[in-house]
């Protein structure tokens, strides 16, 4: 089973530089004296689409041969990744088509056809997306881009912390979400090579913890029914991310819903900026377990700002 | 009356760097997509106590002379003002009294105490505020330094239309806030100062519409029982702000309520930047008035970003 390396990841960097956000990397005085730690926010809710996905979505489009190309990618996806996906291919003038739950939220359908997607509903069960998905590449060619278990993708996705790593000299740890891994095995694959001695760790919810499971077990056990409201997060690992995962991250910390919805509500009110759930575990990992960052310079990937505004956790009616 | 000059923004600004934030200029493409204007938002929801309200009260303070400063400062003020006056008072070792009504709300009150001030709370009224600062000045000595209608106040806000101006060469357009005015007289005074073509307009609630009224009559007009979302824009002119705007601005635009929670609503969902319903009024202007806009470089003062997320206009029960 391949996996990217490090130049994959630089690779990957050079060829999606020209479409991506350098996005900033924050920090609020305020939350580092609530927390004692020294923390610095990757800032991947300001990138194109709200989230870090359109990096790996631009790497694998980028990669396509021409005649790939000329018959367009697919993916069923309701999230992040349908919405990278679409607007890296119509970028590139390549055909996005997204097979989606007839379930999901209109706010996510119309950001995903806004973006130009030839969308397809189908019921919501993986099976009848992926017998979905199917027959539209049976009659099309189109190249299935997944989400997380495809290695350009996982390349692309490296390059957030790679830059995290470069803009902050003397980072000793960095906190990335997982879900499907895609995000984890990219940047722990760039952190340790970039700098050997960092700490890398997961963050994933308490009630979708199929990674903590798959990585204190040593075997790949899949998502049961996970039910979060970090929705970022719902997917199960592959063998692909489990394998990176396994070999190179030093553990992973299981965090509440409460302290993910009140770590969102800390970074909303101190640093102004607007992160969804997924993102917020990573801050929920340093407020549940202070005694591992205490003292230590620690980057957290703020994976993406996509949140149905008229659905927050925080609010009471108005 | 005195108002101060450019020179008199720049020695602020010399003044008060070593303790603001310079806050980052952004731009959104799908918003300029969706306006059809090339917009760039000077972020102050960014600034230390989230609101440009701190560079006019570290101005005032740093201002002070040593007899001034034992004595303390005092300021009426539910809002941002009273927030910054008291986190610049105690960066400098200064004493900071606040008068507050006691229906504030918790989330303010806990703001201003947690910054470190002396709070005293009294009856809702304009009286009961005015009688009991007199009272604690009478008793302390305590220096009023008032939100807007004072001289370094004033210089102390123009710092940030100063950096937006510098940062955005061929800028033809600023958009600023108005409530008591000290945020557009520092503004104007400095953007004309250093850009003499530009032109500078007001954005004020239809329903808090005292500068409107007061620039379109000529003579100054307060404020009756202004109902708006925009909290921070319910004041009226003093007639020290009014003479500065009177003079130099070029026009004042009101909004509809709806105006503003689109605007903001839209600020947030694709920037993923929280800006409080003041701030917006800048973006309403545009999508009210688009054909003053329409291709031009328009610069608009995002004034701050605090709210209660308890209490969002755009939220539905959860």
């Amino acid at each position: 089973m391949l996996v990217p390396t490090f130049s994959d990841i630089l690779a990957a960097h050079n060829r999606i530089r020209p479409f991506i956000h350098r996005t900033p990397v924050m920090s609020s005085r305020l939350i580092n004296n609530i927390l004692g730690a020294e923390i610095y926010f990757k800032c991947e809710n300001f990138q194109r689409v709200g989230a870090f996905k359109f990096r790996g979505a631009t790497n694998a489009v980028l990669l396509l041969r021409d005649d790939e190309k000329r018959r367009g990618v697919i993916t069923h996806s309701s999230g992040n990744h349908a919405a990278a996906l679409t607007l890296a291919a119509v970028t590139a003038g390549v055909k996005a088509y997204i097979v989606m739950p007839d379930n999901a939220p209109a706010v996510k359908k119309n950001a995903v056809a806004g973006y130009g997607a030839e969308i397809t509903f189908c019921r919501p069960t993986l099976q009848a997306r992926e017998d979905t998905t199917a027959r539209i590449i049976e009659e099309t060619g189109a190249v299935l881009i997944h989400a997380y278990d495809n290695f350009n993708v996982i390349s692309g996705q490296g390059t957030a912390a790679a830059e995290m790593v470069e803009d902050l000299p003397g980072l000793e740890i960095m906190v990335v979400p997982i879900g499907g891994g895609g995000l984890m095995s990219g940047s722990v694959t760039a952190a340790k090579a970039i700098s050997p001695g960092i700490t890398v760790y997961g963050a994933e919810p308490l009630n979708a913890n199929d990674a903590w499971k798959s990585f204190t077990s040593g075997r790949l056990v899949p998502s049961e029914n996970p039910k979060t409201i970090a929705d970022g997060l719902l997917t199960s690992l592959s063998e692909r991310t489990f394998s990176i995962i396994r070999d190179k991250v030093d553990n992973i910390f299981t965090v509440k819903e409460e302290s993910i919805i009140e770590s969102m509500k800390l970074i909303w009110e101190r640093m102004k900026i607007v992160v969804e759930p997924s993102a917020a575990t990573t801050l929920a990992v340093i407020k549940e377990y202070p005694e591992h960052f205490r003292g230590k310079k620690t980057g957290l990937i703020l994976s993406g700002g996509n949140i149905d505004l008229q659905k927050l956790p925080f609010s009471q009616a108005s």
